[in-house]
């Protein structure tokens, strides 16, 4: 294979994603101490626009983890040994939720999307009222092993409708700021995510929204927790200046203030519009190379599009091929490896870098001996991202 | 217009070029004296890698200035007040070594090429026959201008049978480093560059390398210049360990230590060749799109495409337009502009990056209203930088 030259490295994958130059300079300045009025002043700022990105006006926790921190922070205050619990799994990790939930003792009822698909709200909703004990519904929002993201608002509707009673906890680690989130209004009391997906810096730092009333089950017992304790996290984010029981991940933090200026600033429906219009050029480049998806075909795939990898090809080697090119992507995890491929369109990407990934992955299926039109893809993603004109100037 | 968000900024400019990541690192290092070891090194590894690339085993000189610099000091260093010289111009770059030879008092034979046209040695050398008192011959590479790249070994060869003594001088500024180079061999005495073009480095590093019978001509006299004088830049240079005598822009330099690695890994037939094909993949897609080229339609022009605007439209739009996506590509100069635009293809550029500024280029056209097939530009580009295949996969 033929190296490209100059190496220049572009990260397509679900996560990490690209860090915008103006975080990492920010994230490159020389370090503060955490308790001094510089930090709590940028540490406030974060807070606040986390609340606008979750859509919640209660409180929004931040851990010094990785997003699965934040999941099982949500386990660690709202079940007890012995609870009961839904797990609406359509992939990876809505298995993790399961694993999390059986190590702190409760008995987990797993309800099962097929892998690639959404999970259906009224088919969820029955599933939960076959279990009425259940003190907590956990859900995945975008299953960022198959790309496939759930319809957030229906399933927490369709659910309170038949448990008014029992939490309602999403993962939307890898959709919160490609995805719209509106915790309050949709009603989910508990909604994670963590640092390094839309939210564009560096992994490490993690968050939950939490309801009043999720709060309130979390005060009723410090037992089994300790890092991941909710109230004294709230108690201290609450204080005059903001503060955290533990040291917070302060670099992250600092670049996040940073990130999330310009996520507002860009405004938050303008940021879903271009994750939406990612995907459907990505869909739109890969069908017309002639290749079938694995996550649904609509606009629900804001993240990353994952793509069937057919017959005759090895498909663990498409990622591999890229790299040569600089161009990270994902494989398929576990047993979807060889048999998938993820293509993400996430975070601090622009419809120009998304055609360079579709030159990268013509480039890469031309090595591999795949049978292509060459710039059939590119085409057809420029076609999808600036509509068509009446003909050739030729 | 709607801005292009993240925006990302991208030049495809003749110049500056992009700065590779590893050179600005080495460039926010905090500053050093020029007058240490460590300083010193660097110095004398940057005049090692200059001598390879510009094909030379004499003396290459560096000065703290633009490009321009180092064309003033072949006319301060080799002509006296009443010489005779003969400028090959084939565009503004070309003019520019006429109006120095003017100011300092030569007497000064244009021979003229259409613009956009490359100088027909032969031709040359003919005019050079007709003017057999000239003391030197001025000559432009890479016409920075038009994208026009003379043919240097051809123009040197044909000029030193009709004028064995006249210094052959060539202005390289905007070629060396993207096109072959090789002074000796071909017979340039003087070949001057800048800093900011194929060398990837920001400008204000000017470099011309020096045989030693023009050198010796230097030598004769120090009258007429101070800075930019020969002989004792030469001598601090020379000597152990190699110096300068004035303060060198010593940030561009330690930068210019780490490009040349980078090129010198690359190897200097790999990165020419692959200037070529950047240039072959412009020139499929501003022809696939219905543009004319204004540049020669042949491999000579490395560094960038000119391409005429159609009638109807403004030319001077394009530029501005491709700016609010983050894409910096050149218009026309003087007469030439609202008729011509530059797309650069030089220095720290790759395959996926020219798929890229097509993309822009594809979608400034649809912004302006032009009738073109989008994607046929990214199309055909892809096309030529990858070759093309049996059929379609679908």
């Amino acid at each position: 294979m033929e190296p490209l030259r100059p190496k220049k490295t572009h990260l397509f994958t679900p996560g990490p994603t690209p860090v915008p130059d103006a975080v990492l300079r920010e994230m490159s300045a020389p370090i503060i101490h955490h308790r001094t009025a510089q930090y709590q002043e940028a540490f406030g700022e974060v807070l606040t626009g986390l609340k606008r990105v979750f859509g919640t006006e209660h409180d929004v926790v931040t851990f010094a983890s990785s997003g699965s921190g934040a999941m099982e922070s949500a386990i660690a205050n709202l079940v007890r040994p012995g609870d009961e619990i839904v797990v609406a799994m359509h992939g990876r990790f809505g298995k993790r939720w399961a694993q999390i939930g059986e190590r702190y003792g409760a008995t987990v009822h797993v309800h099962e999307t097929e892998r690639g698909q959404r999970p259906e709200p009224a088919e969820v909703a029955a599933f939960v009222g076959q279990h009425p004990n259940a003190v907590a519904v956990f859900c995945t929002h975008s299953e960022t092993s198959t790309g496939a993201v759930s319809d957030a608002e229906g399933l927490a509707a369709a659910v309170r409708e038949v448990n008014a009673d029992a939490f309602l906890v999403l993962d939307a680690i890898s959709s919160l700021g490609a995805s719209d989130m509106q915790a309050d209004a949709w009603g989910w009391d508990v909604v994670v995510a963590g640092s390094q997906k839309a939210l564009m810096v560096p992994p490490g730092l993690a968050f939950a929204s939490i309801s009043p009333r999720a709060l309130e089950r979390a005060r009723e017992t410090t037992e089994g927790r300790w890092y991941f304790d909710w109230a004294k996290t709230v108690d201290a984010h609450r204080k005059t200046p903001p503060s955290t029981p533990v040291t917070p991940a302060l670099t992250i933090v600092l670049g996040l203030r940073v990130a999330l200026e310009l996520i507002l600033e860009e405004g938050l429906d303008a940021v879903y519009a271009r994750h939406i219009r990612l995907g459907r050029a990505t869909r739109a480049a890969v069908q017309a190379l002639g290749f079938e998806l694995f996550s649904p075909d609509d606009d629900s795939s804001t993240a990353l599009t994952a793509v069937r990898v057919p017959e005759g090809i090895d498909g663990t080697k498409i990622p591999g091929t890229l790299k040569e090119y600089g161009v990270t992507i994902a494989g398929g995890q576990d047993d979807l490896k060889g048999k998938i491929f993820r293509l993400g369109h996430c975070g601090w990407v622009n419809e120009l870098d998304q055609v360079l990934m579709i030159a990268a992955f013509e480039r890469a299926l031309v090595e591999l001996g795949v049978d292509i039109e060459i710039g059939a893809g590119v085409a057809a993603a420029q076609r999808s991202l600036y509509g068509t004109t009446a003909g050739v100037n030729a």
